[in-house]
């Protein structure tokens, strides 16, 4: 493998593509390909993103009922009066939240355990935020806790494990359908994914 | 289409979405992903970066003789004792530059055009840094200049156009050759291609 350094770059730039490089999504090409279009347009958005860094890293915290990111807390979700304080959705990381919000389709609150039970990445109970979601599932206006964790292995035990630990707690526990996406073709669909949409038919 | 507009987000995490999402290589999506992991790595990532930034933009300048992008000017290769004073590769961006250090197969010094002649984007010879190139080629160590533009039609239009303004100068000009990349396919190769490459095929 040739490696991609570049021997006689300044020592600054070397060190924005290697931070940069370390963003998801772009490699070390991209990130040098970046780090050029950054210092081409220093005014328009190097420096406006090196201000934009600062200031989420100085406000935006976790909110302390939910654990998603905002710059109040409680975040703007679990402090809006227009929703349904009775619904909770579990997810596990922020960005599922963001899914959901971007969808439209939820109007509860939601609750970020922030991962997934694993017992390959060593991750346990304790390491969620679990006992927050009992807490908070015990308040009396909490009529339901959907759980809207990924369709993955551990997804599901994780799913399993809060189920049995909201147990003694008086609300519905629900999980997300399986079934066809909107737009997949049955072709290519996995054996346990059509036999979840054929066992939950439902009426035409 | 649906926006991927995030209605319930925090304005300093939608500021940075925004930002990151005009960086070459991330999308929207991805700048959504990207500005998680930075909020999620705080102290490893999020503030290294704009640390990085604001130091880059504060210290790299142009090379007031190649205009290659550096800390000091002249830049490390310009000034540099042990690279060949007599020769001059000519480059459309300090990108390409980059790739030729890369390859580590040029020993002398470049100039980087800061772009190449365009009717239909509105570059004209003065918007490039063609007197510059002129000027140092008319230097007396200079014995050659190396034409290293893109393969396109306005970097061979640019090729052409410093030819001309070469003509005057005691130098060699010579370009790139053309030919079969290393690797590449003849099944593949367009037809100007492969004609290049037979009409410069060299005795095995």
């Amino acid at each position: 493998m040739r490696s991609s350094r570049l021997p006689s770059v300044s020592p600054e730039i070397e060190k924005l593509i290697d931070l940069l490089a370390k963003v998801p999504g772009l490699g070390r090409r991209s990130a040098q390909r970046a780090a050029l279009a950054l210092l081409k347009k220093r005014d328009t958005l190097l420096a406006p993103l090196a201000q934009a860094l600062v200031e989420a890293s100085e406000k935006v915290k976790a909110c302390s009922a939910c654990g998603s990111l905002d710059a109040m807390d409680p975040c703007a979700i679990c402090a809006s009066p227009t929703r349904d304080q009775g619904l909770i959705c579990v997810v596990g990381e922020v960005g599922d939240v963001w899914a959901l919000e971007r969808a439209g389709v939820f109007r509860g609150r939601y609750h970020v355990l922030g991962g997934v039970l694993s017992a390959l990445d060593g991750v346990r109970p304790e390491d969620l935020r679990v006992g927050k979601l009992v807490e908070r599932a015990a308040a009396p206006e909490v009529r339901e806790v959907i759980i809207a964790l990924n369709a993955t292995v551990d997804g599901q035990t994780t799913a399993h494990y809060l189920t049995e630990r909201l147990q003694g707690v008086d609300v519905a526990v629900t999980r997300l359908a399986h079934g066809v996406p909107v737009g997949g073709e049955l072709e290519l669909l996995d054996e346990g994914t059509l036999l979840a949409a054929l066992t939950s038919r439902r009426p035409f």
